[in-house]
């Protein structure tokens, strides 16, 4: 049976993008959330569900970070896919650069692509799309006309490419995470996200007497955040990325010696590390 | 003389109104990018720069924490502001909910209020904006229209306020930080934020041993959080705010032992810690 994955929709999107390079042969299912995403997870309405979790420009993608913590309480991680992240000049086949007078993008993407728009498109009139897919789309209709988009959506809407990586920064590239319900088996070079609070706050002991089980048994820590933990500002909940897989040693050890310290704890999942092919 | 206080424009924005907030009293100067709000006052054409830092429900601004971590080597944290984010859905005067047939939207807006529109304006056409500010300059000009907006933008451009607080989450908040050459003088409640980075990464031993610089002194870590270092994938910077100022005890001493540890270390800044009044 075709293993349907959800993502972040419309079709066109990077998250589009993401599912097609993590699995080509799945039957794609556009969500209009990352919390419908989960949804659909949990629902059974999709088999996995993929989700952007970290930009290296933009940072952590927070709505993912809650459900994972606070929602979806039946799914796991158990894969992650690194994607790079390139924006494209698009226009309707045999539209020149000369001619274009309008700009159609999503303000994030043109948040990205500044210098480059300011540089050869100083005069263009900006018009906001509310996604990449979107602005490819309007600008489809629109005579004189240009977007910013992505590879996909060129393909989806037979639009040309008239420039490719113009964004401002490079790398930028979005980490996104596998959904399922339940976690990867071992592959012998995993790691494992988990997310956990302690009952008071703000002191630093805690933390580190949290951070000390693992780096007394040489467990690499490859991510630390805080976030607000919902019920009071000031509180944090710690998310960790460290190295190892939930069921194997030294992590199992580690993981109930740092859940005896918490007063919430949840292992997210462990899965293969991401490694470019 | 009057200060200059230079925010991310357009006049309108929450970042206007935090200016305001903080100083009511100040010639505002609107820049285009959180970087030219960085090199404004750097280069003397503005006094002070405010900035958002990390709002509650999307997390850090990381354009902030990498000018401020790589970038704006003269400028420190001297202040920093909380503002509740409130978004109001605006209309021309007398148009009545009835009538509103299109909806201008900033697509980040329009995500924070999906819940808000998709019950009360199930049928209308969303049209995309460049900002907060934008939506409501183009529905003023749209007969039939409203805008998500706030409620600077609706006394800039003669709006009237059909509904306030529209957003999805509460309490949806975001914390500004306030640039100057030099950052504040101790009051007896301050906080103070700190970048470092270690020589040889991914080993939670070195974030221990600094974290226990603070935590053996009864120093507050009030949030921490990994950012990728722009060497290399997989690398770290990590941010922390302190309680304390740099120039008293016992943070003095502490930020000392955790600087003899790190390949990279900077203060951003000692200031008074926010107190809503």
């Amino acid at each position: 049976m075709t293993t349907r994955l959800a993502f972040l929709g419309p079709p066109g999107t990077f998250s589009e993008e993401a599912a097609l390079k993590y699995n080509p042969n799945a039957e794609s299912v556009p969500m209009s959330s990352i919390t419908a995403v989960a949804s659909a997870v949990e629902s059974g309405m999709a088999d996995l569900g993929i989700v952007p979790v970290e930009n290296s420009l933009e940072g952590s993608v927070t709505e993912t970070l809650d459900v994972l913590v606070h929602g979806a309480p039946g799914l796991s991680i158990r894969d992650e896919a690194v994607l790079p992240i390139e924006h494209y000049l698009l226009v309707k086949p045999g539209t020149k650069a000369g001619a274009v007078k309008v700009l159609f993008a999503h303000p994030q993407a043109l948040g990205q692509c500044r210098g480059f728009v300011e540089r050869c498109f100083p005069n263009a009139a900006i018009e906001a799309a509310l996604s990449n897919s979107a602005a490819v789309e309007e600008m489809m209709s629109r005579e004189g006309s240009a977007a910013i988009g992505t590879r996909r959506a060129a393909e989806i809407y037979g639009a040309e490419v008239l420039a490719k990586g113009i964004q401002d920064r490079s790398p930028n590239v979005t980490r996104f995470v596998v959904l399922d319900k339940e976690d990867h088996q071992p592959t012998g070079d995993d790691k494992t996200s988990l997310a956990c609070a302690f009952v008071v706050e703000d002191r630093p002991g805690l933390l580190v007497g949290a951070l000390k089980e693992f780096s007394e048994r040489g467990i690499n820590l490859s991510k630390i955040e805080s976030r607000p933990s919902r019920e009071k500002l000031g509180t944090y909940i710690f998310l960790m990325d460290v190295d190892g897989h939930r069921s194997e040693e030294p992590l199992a050890t580690a993981l109930e010696a740092v859940k005896g310290q918490c007063s919430f704890f949840r292992v997210l999942g462990s899965y293969p590390k991401y490694r470019a092919s």
